[in-house]
């Protein structure tokens, strides 16, 4: 998106544009503490596992530049706490544990005795972090614009987009960089509930881009299918195993079956920070599960009968037998993933 | 559902729960003229086809009631005409123009030329229709309680229970009737978007009877599946064609895909009122598409950008290869419906 920051670092702060509150407000959330990134990345202020992992550097640069050790020790150690208070805020996105390790790593190898210096290595870091994310997403674009037929209907499911990212974002970086290239596309975008990141977020950047965009209810998707208004399916990721498998937004799965009922692609869009091939398949990827209010409340209202159980799981692992091809920014591999992960790795 | 009548017959009047005010208010609207109920069907303050079948014959008995013709020729061509905008409210319904057409056949079947016993018949037939869809349903119970395990997990989408009906349910009929015979049931509710139906209604109808139920959103049906908590689906019908395809609510259609997927047995409850044997297959039904603002606000507020271009077809059709078996007041029909279904007209 070019006219909206999902972050920005000014005078020393993190400033969070407020997610919860879009497309009726832009507003930034001034975070002068470590604290308030973490508030922010828990009630989803910041979200999209590309932006909570750099939202999660700024925050260990920001808690860096809080603290005045007696020594190197102390400030390491504190370091650490900071970091796995961090990293607790959200279990699934596996880019927040990539950044916080890379920085944490990066801390390790100074041999500096200066705070001072570690301080502002952790913070140069951070912004790497955030640069080179924005640089990731336009390599996934122009690996995935590839794939894009000339006249398209694509659907996609939550936003994986500019908002979700440094910027240019995954799925819709792919869908940007087909459109930029003169692509004729028409995007249907799943609201997304309970938290209807579809709605709010995805329809909102297509539009300020000019790209035709119609939204749809989460399970209008099947009868979309049917109806043969879908030519392929884009999604991003918030972590993908060693055998392909993609843990993603809620309600991902079902659109990957009904993608396979329908025969259409059906093909994701992740950094390599999202891959975590420490893990062997999906079943290990530990899912959020969060507030029951989400379901049963719509800006404030009550939308269910008071004390009714809910089921509120924020993800989905969708297995690799579904998933036609994984856009990244290395390229884009295909099945059997076992094999073509780990050559993109090590790339 | 025993504490709440869909409809009722009042002092000459019929009144009609306000479903839309569900859960939160328990109101009726107080319908003397005709036209208020076909107000009433279309705003969704009455839904589900069989109970909008009765409520139009209640209309149709209401518009009578209102003539003060010249005689019998001008008082046939006046409900003609209220008839054809009862019909006009909504339609992918059967049961609507199902009700119609039997109060019409009745009265063309009338020797007496006196209005007055005319529209004391016409009153009548909408009292025996809505008592009869009552009796249907209690059918559809006890079939279809047959059909469920001692121990059972049950998805379903929308609401196809008393609410929906002159009481007791179709898809929930079965339901309530396999808990009363002692199964322990859980049900899983489908929220239903746009418009809560699941949430607003079936969750609130099944903790009246103190039926375990729990709530999800649309997006989280297959991942509940994968996880092994479905045993099986059961929903109701709008209109089901003579090849066994079914219109329901939308959303139905990815439901059964995913049951496929999970290899779980998909039923479908529905009086005879439901059937059209006079469409050969699903691509006839008139699908109903709905106000773009039933998508982009919520309890009046906005939820996606200013403008933004909706996709909003308020039902979809399930192919017949998907559905296990359907349950009717007369019996359990399966494939093939081409056999199985005239066999239960003609019985």
């Amino acid at each position: 998106m070019r006219h909206m920051e999902t972050m920005r670092w000014v005078d020393g702060c993190l400033e969070i544009l407020d997610q919860t509150l879009l497309p009726g407000k832009t507003e930034y959330i001034k975070c002068e503490h470590y604290t308030t990134i973490c508030d922010a990345i828990r009630r989803l202020s910041v979200r999209g596992a590309p932006a909570i992992g750099a939202a999660a550097a700024y925050g260990l640069a920001l808690g860096a530049a809080s603290l005045s050790p007696a020594g190197k020790a102390e400030f390491v150690s504190a370091i650490e706490q900071i970091a796995r208070e961090l990293c607790d805020t959200r279990p699934t996105a596996i880019n927040l544990q990539w950044a916080v390790d890379r920085m944490l790593q990066l801390l390790h190898e100074q041999t500096t005795d200066s705070v001072e210096v570690l301080k502002e290595t952790l913070l140069a870091a951070a912004h790497a972090i955030y640069r080179e994310d924005l640089a990731s997403n336009r390599r996934i674009g122009e690996f995935g614009e590839k794939l894009i037929p000339p006249n398209v209907s694509i659907l996609t499911h939550c936003n994986a987009g500019a908002l979700a990212t440094a910027g240019f974002g995954t799925a819709l970086g792919v869908i940007r960089a087909a459109h930029q290239a003169g692509k004729n596309i028409h995007v249907y975008a799943d609201e997304t509930r309970p938290l209807l990141q579809g709605a709010r977020l995805t329809a909102w950047e297509l539009m300020q881009d000019n790209i035709p965009v119609t939204l749809l209810t989460d399970n209008m998707a099947g009868y979309l299918m049917a109806c043969g208004k879908v030519d392929l399916v884009i999604v991003g990721a918030d972590r993908i195993t060693a055998n392909g498998d993609v843990a993603n937004k809620i309600g991902t799965y079902s659109v990957a079956v009904l993608a396979k009922e329908h025969g259409l692609p059906f093909y994701v869009a992740a950094p390599m920070s999202t891959f975590d091939l420490n893990l062997a398949g999906g079943q290990e990827i530990p899912i959020e599960n969060r507030d029951e209010r989400e379901v049963t409340h719509f800006a404030g209202h009550p939308v269910a009968p008071a004390g009714v159980k809910v089921w509120n799981p924020a993800f989905d692992v969708t297995p690799h037998p579904l998933v036609t091809a994984i856009i990244t920014d290395r390229g884009v591999a295909r099945p059997p993933y076992t094999k073509t992960l780990p050559a993109l790795v090590d790339k």
